[in-house]
């Protein structure tokens, strides 16, 4: 845990918080800034900034939680984001699943997507997935 | 598996794909049409359309999948994102989870991400909350 983090202090009950799920290894709660009716966190409990930082075991419940909170949720589109890094839109440097009710297809409410998808050539992608194969 | 299902052909060997990793329960691949180059999806194996439509064991791999991959990718900004019904952006109904580098603070790659923000009372996210609670 973090002195100066928010998560860790919402975690440790030093912030109040509008609780839902808790296991030994993960916190969810509303987000009071929410893109929508319903918008929740699901946070590891364990301080780490981004994903590849988390340690597997923490990783168990989340999948589980957000599924819990979309039925709960009744939401029939939904979005489950998780940003690293400021310019991936994170704004909180502890690890968070963003669990967002999409009530309707409007730039005003959910979350909004952009997707300028690339066009790489075959024989790019074949490239760096030899790269790549040789690094997982 | 559903015969329709592009992803379940994937899965199957039927339709080729440049596999990433493949564990008993997941399999994930480089995305063709990429939002950013080393674009990977994770994909349960398991027809589900929705988050919520998974069993739990099939969640197990997903997110230690999504970490050896960006940790593969060596991306410091990324997104994780999964979209759950046609107007929150989800284009093949296999439930699939992006991992998406995003290389610079640009419109023209990677995942493009717009908030808006609400502001519901406190009293509305208590009510909410209570609401919730009982659905968990
Ligand atoms: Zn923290
Ligand atoms: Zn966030
Ligand atoms: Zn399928
Ligand atoms: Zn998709």
């Amino acid at each position: 845990m973090a002195t100066n983090c928010i998560f860790c202090k919402i975690i440790k009950g030093e912030i109040p918080s509008f609780k839902l799920i808790e296991t030994e290894k993960v916190y969810s709660f509303l987000d009071i800034g929410p893109l929508s009716k319903g918008h929740a966190l699901i946070i590891p409990k364990y301080h780490a900034e981004k994903l590849h930082e988390v340690p597997d075991e923490y990783f168990g419940d989340v999948l589980p939680a957000a599924k819990k909170i979309a039925l709960a949720l009744g939401a029939e589109n939904y979005n489950l984001l998780q940003n690293n890094g400021r310019i991936a839109h994170q704004e909180v440097d502890h690890v968070h699943f963003h669990v967002i009710p999409k009530p309707a297809a409007s730039d005003t409410e959910g979350l909004v997507v952009g997707w300028p998808a690339q066009k790489p050539s075959m024989d790019e992608l074949k490239k760096l997935h030899e790269e790549l194969v040789t690094k997982l």
